[in-house]
């Protein structure tokens, strides 16, 4: 990393920049870039603003790419630091070479869905994949510029075979995690990308690819939260963060998930703990199964705690959740709840980024709409969204009986 | 109370009748309903569910009764557990009795602003109504039957006069406390509604009435919470508890407002313990000021850490809130976001609500969408916001790639 981008970094983010290159040297903080690839690298970690990640990608029900650029620049718009490109479909890789081309900001992948597509397409089956077509398929991506990788490397044969997943109430809810249990389960082998994860190091070291260690074995339902498969996981994580960082490649941390509201700090403490203070990339977590159609509402509270109590990246979770596949919309609803969970977490770490939130309120007080607007999350947003609202000396809630104008002549100190 | 409605509640809550009767005589919940009035009580405060309230009524811009009483329906269809009339305009008390009329959930007011209306209508200004015009409005409107009452009692001259409100970030933001302090500073005489709360009190006890001692002085900008007005005002409120407590009147206690995510659990702490346990009754808490356009999710956030650490009643913060009077569409929204995060706590407190969330996890698991749908928190909406998604064996963001589906037929054990 030259010393220019991080001097940028460093005065974007309001941290000196001795104490950034310490959080780095440290595997505590990283910065996001493919060495091939022209974008603005990513900073994430300790010290760092909360980032947000939108997922996007084709599926078997909708597989046309046009739809995915357009998410992808819905989602740069509403303020999203990276896209993970998640296309399950045949189509996969011209899907990922147009948003890679497309994309103003770093791109992230799952490359054991094109093994298991490539394999499907070939043998008529993911479970035959190989350990060469495994290898074979990251270094492509990494050639074609991916930003950084999620790796299911710590969904381990021991434990697969040894723990049981079958009484939990929510099962295996990562689909890469699924794809190589199965693959384990029917080959009666280790997961490939724990077995060859040297040779995954080598690629990453190579294209300057961060890892992204992905949590196969999250908890899908509130009542599997801290389940011994989920923590079994996370220790290998622990130990594959070491051997990274002894190659000088890397990694961040994924987490759930569910997880009850009262077991959230617990979940950023045990990352934090067992993986060195690597950056936690955490997908939500929701906070209650039940919120169907808002699921980004419940992410954004559990996302805002986990911000609060050290997660460093949180993946958007949009209103199509569990639903089904998000449209351009959901991208956009996602990306806004995500970004006021990172922001209420931010402004704790970092007062500075607090000075927005009183500008603001200083301009609500003198009803100065025009820059309460202006100083919002995502002003064009606002604007859309209260076209036809008289503005006037006061807002239409309270109209005459402004408590903000009835102090203002109010004759006192 | 009659035996048959604490019976009622204490099977409908999940709590011992033993446990609930000596909450009830501690003060530490209430059991909301005007004894006047044909509606089923409300119970609020500790061992119980946390209920959420919608604010409706007319303002000056919007003062149509028609749209009032929608917004009523739209609000207790999206499950809110009690409305507040917050009209404030000439017509507010045909206003008010026609949503009295319309309710089938408990009905609250801030009666000072028809104090303020009637001497707007009669000298030109509300600076000169009198403690007589103030009482007798109060007990006008109780024998409407409205349930509870939100009065304003703390914000008293001593802290008025003698505090600095002007410095603050987001200045006085309750409605309330800027009428009753502009009087205080014009006349020069003290809150009409401390100085004759035990006539209030008298009121109350005879109607059944709950009082929810109101935070004219809350912060209104993440920068003024926890300030010397905020705490001020909260000692008050814990001597007028006691005062009420004392005459056997009920009390909520309300409470902040914008507060940062950090310093919820201190803003919830200190009200159990210097308002001896009370009720908490909050609004929001915003944990951004920034999140316009969205300070749903903001006070989702802030409510659900509230509602965790003791706060047992969420005032529904809107979509529109900061920006205009909110329409049917934004009350939906508002109620929805405040059910999320009364939820994610109440699971916590009470393990038998987590059934809903596991047994909707299960069905999910099974790809049995009409169940999982059917247990989610508004199934209305979902299907509504659905229309058109296919629902196969398996949901259209995975597709065939779907986890579940890969691990139920994986031959393990």
């Amino acid at each position: 990393m030259n010393k220019s981008t991080l001097k940028t970094i460093s005065e974007k983010e309001n941290i000196p920049l001795s104490l950034l290159k310490k959080n780095i040297e440290a595997g505590k903080a990283v910065i996001v870039k493919n060495r091939l690839r022209k974008v603005k690298p990513l900073a994430i970690g300790k010290g760092l603003r909360v980032k947000t990640n939108a997922n996007i990608g084709t599926s078997s029900e909708s597989p046309d790419i046009k739809d995915e650029i357009k998410k992808l620049k819905v989602a740069e718009h509403a303020g999203a630091d990276s896209v993970m490109d998640l296309s399950v479909t045949e189509n996969l890789k011209s899907v990922r070479k147009r948003i890679i081309a497309a994309s103003k900001i770093i791109v992230g992948t799952v490359p054991i869905y094109e093994c298991a597509i490539k394999a499907e397409k070939q043998y008529g089956s993911f479970e035959r994949m190989t350990k060469s077509e495994v290898i074979e398929t990251i270094e492509e991506q990494a050639k074609e510029g991916v930003d950084f990788f999620t790796i299911h490397a710590g969904v381990t044969k021991e434990i697969i075979l040894n723990d049981s997943f079958k009484q939990r109430t929510g099962g295996i809810v990562s689909r890469g995690g699924a794809i190589l249990s199965r693959w384990m389960v029917v080959n009666k082998k280790e997961n490939p990308l724990y077995e060859y994860f040297d040779d995954i190091l080598d690629i990453a070291k190579k294209y300057d690819i961060t890892l992204s260690l992905g949590d196969g074995l999250r908890p899908g339902a509130l009542s599997d939260s801290l389940d011994t498969l989920q923590l079994s996981e996370l220790l290998t994580l622990g130990k594959l963060t070491r051997r990274a960082r002894k190659k000088g490649v890397k990694i961040i941390i994924e987490g759930p998930g569910h997880v009850p509201i009262d077991q959230i700090e617990t979940n950023m403490r045990l990352e934090k703990q067992i993986c060195g203070e690597a950056p936690f990339y955490v997908l939500g977590p929701l906070v209650t199964d039940i919120a169907l159609g808002f699921d980004h509402i419940s992410s954004a509270i559990g996302g805002a705690i986990a911000a609060l109590y050290g997660a460093d990246f949180l993946c958007v979770v949009t209103p199509k959740e569990h639903l089904g596949h998000p449209d351009e919309k959901d991208i956009k609803e996602g990306v806004i709840a995500a970004r006021i969970a990172a922001h209420s977490a931010d402004i704790i770490h970092n007062p500075k980024l607090k000075i927005r939130d009183d500008n603001l309120s200083k301009a609500r007080r003198k009803r100065d709409w025009k820059t309460h607007i202006e100083l919002s999350l995502n002003p064009g947003e606002v604007k859309k969204r209260t076209k036809g609202l008289k503005f006037s000396d006061v807002c239409s809630m309270c109209g005459k009986y402004c408590s903000l104008k009835i102090m203002e002549t109010c004759p006192l100190k």
